[in-house]
C-alpha cells in the first residue's frame, strides 16, 4: 500500500464511523420516510439526496461540477490533473418503499474512503472523483442506468421521451426540473470519457442474504449481469361469469400463472445445470378496474425480469420463454402481449482490480469472499463503455428494495478500508 | 294446458316481442352504459330499475308493493287469493360492466308471461306475482341472495354491516337510502312465508355458451351449485431485491401461482372423473402501492369461489386445497391468510316442476334441453328455504358478467313461452 500501512488504512477507516453514520442519518432525514426510504428519481427525494452531497463535500473542500443529467462530482484534485482518473461512487436514487443504503453506501463509501486518507496526508497524484449518479433504478422509468450511461454518452435519447411511472411526465421534464439539460444530452455531450478513467469502483449492499449465509463482511463482485425486461406486458384472454365451464374459458389469470410456474420451473433446471439467473414477475395482477370474485379474469398485466451472468444463456432463457408462451396460448387461448423489452448487457468486471481488492483485504485482515452479484448496478454501464471496472458488498440479511435492509455499520468500514487501500495504492 | 292451446300461448307470446324489446332498452337506458351495463345494487343504478319496474307495473294495472329490503311485487290477485301463490322472477342489478339481461332476463319474463295470459283471457285462481329481487350480484357487498334471502327470512342480520367494496358504506346505509327498512330486517321481519308459495320459478340468461354448443334456444335447470368463497385472501411472503437468489425468495405472486395452478389440476382431474364443478381466482393481484419491476412480490391477494352440485363435492375440494395451500407455504416459505369464509348451499331444483316445464317445452315444439346451472341465482335461496322451485336459461353464446352478453328476443320468448305455459296449468 505505498507508504500507507493497512494498519494506518484500518485506524483512519475507524475513525469515519461517526461520520458515516451522520451522512446516513442525514440523507434518511431528506427522505421521505413512510414504509421504508423512498428517493425518487430526478424528484424531490433524489433532488434533495444530492443537494445534501454536494453541501457535505463543498464542507470537505472537494470541487462540486454537475453534468447534463444533473449527476454530481466531486473532485479530490491529484497533482498530475492530466493522468486518467479514478471515479468511486453510485446512485442516490431509491425504489419506493426501499432502504436507506442501496446506492447510497457507494457514495458515502466514496467520502469516507477519501477522508480517511486525507486524514492520513495521502497526496493523489491522479483525480479522484467521488460521483453521485442519477437514476439508476430503474422502477421509475423502466430504463436501465440512466445517470451513468449519460455521463459515458451511451444512453440512447429516445429514453429522454419516457415517462415516470407516477407523474406520467418525461425523463426529459424530470431531467430539466432538477437543474439538467435535456437538450445538451440529445446532442450528445456527456461528462466522462471512458479512456481518461483509470478505474470506477462501487461499494453496494449486497441485495441477498448470501454474505449472511457464508459469514463473511464483504465480497468482491465476479461479474455484474445482464437481463432483458418486458416492463409492462399483457395476456389477454375473456372475461367470464364465475359459473363458466372450464371449457369455455379463456382465463388470463389461470394462463398467468401457468406461466409463472414454467418461468420458476426453468430457473430451477438451469439451477440445478449451476448456470446462475434470476426471474422476476415484480408486477403480477388482474385489472383492478375489472376483476372480481365473480367474474373470470379477461386481462392480465405483469413485468418480467430476466437476468444472467452471460449473453448466450439470456438469449437461451429468451428463446425457451417464447416456446413457452406459445405453449400457453394454445393451452388457455389467450394472447401474451409482452409489449416493449428493454435490456442491459452483461458487466464485465476487471480480473486484475478484482484480485488487488482481494489482496488488500487479506492484507487488512478483512475475510473477504468473492460473489457474483444478482443485481444490476451503475458499475456495469462503464464496465461496457470499456472502464476497468469492480465492486464491493457489503453484507445485507434483509435484502434490498423493501424497508427492513439493514447493513452494519462496522461491515460497510470494512469495504471503506479495501476501497481506500486500492486507492492508496493506485492514485499515488 | 287448461282451456288455452299451445298454439294460443305460442301466438300471444309472439304478440309480446315489441313489449319485451321496449323493457329491455328501458332498462338499458336506465343504467349505467360505459363499457356495458351497470346497475349497482342498492345504488343509482338499481334503484332506477327498480323504479321503472314499478310504473311500468302500475302501468299493467298490477298491484305494487316492497318489503324491508326494498324488493318490488307485482301482484296480479287470483280469484282465490288464499291459496299458495306463484312468484315468477329474478334480479335487476348487475356486476359492474356486465351486459343487459343478467337478471333482468327473468323479471321482464314475467311480466311478458303475466301479458300474454291476459291477452288469453287467462284468470287466475291463485296470486301471480312478479317480483323484482335486490342484491343478487355478491361482487358488491361480498354477500349471496340479499334480496330474496331477506325476503324469506333467511339472511343474517349481522350482514347488514358488510361495507360496499366501492362506497365504504355498509350494506344497511344503502338499503336505507333505497327505500328499505334496515331495522326491520335486524328484527327478522320479512315478506314471504315459503308454505305460501306454490312455486318460484326464474328465467335467467345461460352465463356459459353451452346451448350454443348444444344448439338449442333454452334449457331447464336440473341443479343449482353451491359454493365456498373466500373474497379477500392473501398470501404473505418477503419483498426482495429482483436479483435475489432463488433459495432466499419467499416470493408471493409464484406462490400464488403454484396455488393457482393446482387449482386448476384439481379441476381438470374431478372434470375427467365425471364431477361437476368450477373455480374461480377473480381477483389475482400483487399489491398496486408496492410491487414493480424490480422488487421481488411480497404479499399478494386473491378471490377464491368453489362451486359444485353436491355438499359432499364441496367438503372435499376444501380439504384439498387446505392440504395444497399446507404444501404451497412450505415449498415456497410463504403464509396464506383465506380470510372471511362466505358459502351458499346447493340449491335442489324441484323434480316436478322441472318434468313439466319439459313437457310444456314439447307441446310448444320448443326444443329444450336440461343443464345443470354453471352460476348461482336466487332461485338457490327459495330453494333453500323450502319452497318448490324450477328455472329456465336462455341461449348466450357470449357468458355473462361481460358487456358482450348476447341474448335473442327470439330465443328469450320461447322461455317466456313455456313459463306462461306452466302457469296457465298451475294456476287455472
Amino acid at each position: 500500500m505505498g507508504t500507507i500501512t493497512a494498519d494506518a488504512i484500518k485506524t483512519a477507516i475507524a475513525a469515519e464511523r461517526a461520520h458515516a453514520e451522520a451522512l446516513f442519518d442525514q440523507l434518511a432525514q431528506c427522505s421521505q420516510r413512510q414504509r421504508g426510504i423512498t428517493r425518487d428519481t430526478y424528484g424531490a427525494g433524489e433532488n434533495a439526496a444530492h443537494d445534501l452531497f454536494r453541501a457535505h463535500c463543498t464542507g470537505l473542500g472537494l470541487a462540486i461540477e454537475s453534468d447534463a443529467a444533473a449527476n454530481t462530482y466531486a473532485t479530490w484534485p491529484g497533482s498530475d490533473r492530466g493522468l486518467p482518473r479514478i471515479i468511486v461512487g453510485s446512485h442516490l436514487d431509491s425504489v419506493p418503499h426501499g432502504g436507506n443504503f442501496d446506492g447510497a453506501a457507494g457514495v458515502i463509501a466514496g467520502l469516507v474512503a477519501v477522508s480517511a486518507l486525507r486524514r492520513l496526508g495521502f497526496e493523489p497524484r491522479r483525480d479522484i472523483i467521488v460521483m453521485a449518479i442519477r437514476a439508476e433504478e430503474s422502477v421509475w422509468f423502466q430504463v436501465s442506468y440512466i445517470g451513468s450511461r449519460s455521463a459515458l454518452g451511451t444512453l440512447p435519447p429516445n429514453v429522454l421521451d419516457a415517462p415516470r411511472i407516477d407523474t406520467g411526465r418525461t425523463l426529459g421534464e424530470h431531467i430539466a426540473a432538477s437543474g439538467g439539460d435535456p437538450d445538451a444530452m440529445r446532442e450528445g455531450r456527456h461528462a466522462l470519457v471512458p479512456s481518461s478513467i483509470r478505474a470506477f469502483l462501487e461499494v453496494h449492499i449486497e441485495q441477498a442474504p448470501s454474505l449472511v449465509e457464508l459469514d463473511r463482511p464483504i465480497a468482491v463482485c465476479s461479474g455484474i449481469p445482464g437481463n432483458f425486461r418486458y416492463p409492462d406486458a399483457r395476456i389477454l384472454g375473456r372475461y367470464d361469469h364465475v359459473g363458466t365451464p372450464r371449457r369455455f374459458r379463456r382465463d388470463a389469470a389461470t394462463a398467468a400463472a401457468a406461466f409463472a410456474v414454467a418461468l420458476d420451473r426453468l430457473w430451477e433446471e438451469r439451477e440445478a445445470a449451476g448456470i446462475a439467473m434470476a426471474a422476476t414477475l415484480g408486477r403480477f395482477h388482474t385489472d383492478a378496474t375489472t376483476h372480481g370474485l365473480t367474474t373470470v379474469a379477461g386481462e392480465f398485466r405483469f413485468s418480467l425480469d430476466v437476468r444472467a451472468y452471460d449473453a448466450a444463456v439470456l438469449a437461451g432463457l429468451e428463446a425457451d420463454l417464447q416456446s413457452i408462451i406459445r405453449e400457453i396460448e394454445a393451452r388457455y387461448r389467450v394472447q401474451f402481449d409482452l409489449g416493449k423489452r428493454a435490456s442491459a448487457e452483461v458487466g464485465v468486471v476487471c480480473p486484475t482490480i478484482l484480485s488487488e481488492l482481494e489482496q488488500a483485504a487479506a492484507r487488512l485482515h478483512i475475510p473477504a469472499t468473492r460473489i457474483a452479484s444478482p443485481a444490476s448496478h451503475d458499475a456495469a454501464a462503464f464496465a461496457s463503455a470499456g472502464v476497468p471496472t469492480a465492486m464491493i458488498f457489503v453484507r445485507n440479511e434483509n435484502g434490498s428494495h423493501n424497508p427492513d435492509e439493514h447493513m452494519e455499520i462496522g461491515d460497510f468500514l470494512e469495504a471503506c478500508a479495501v476501497l481506500a487501500a486500492w486507492i492508496a495504492d493506485h492514485a499515488a
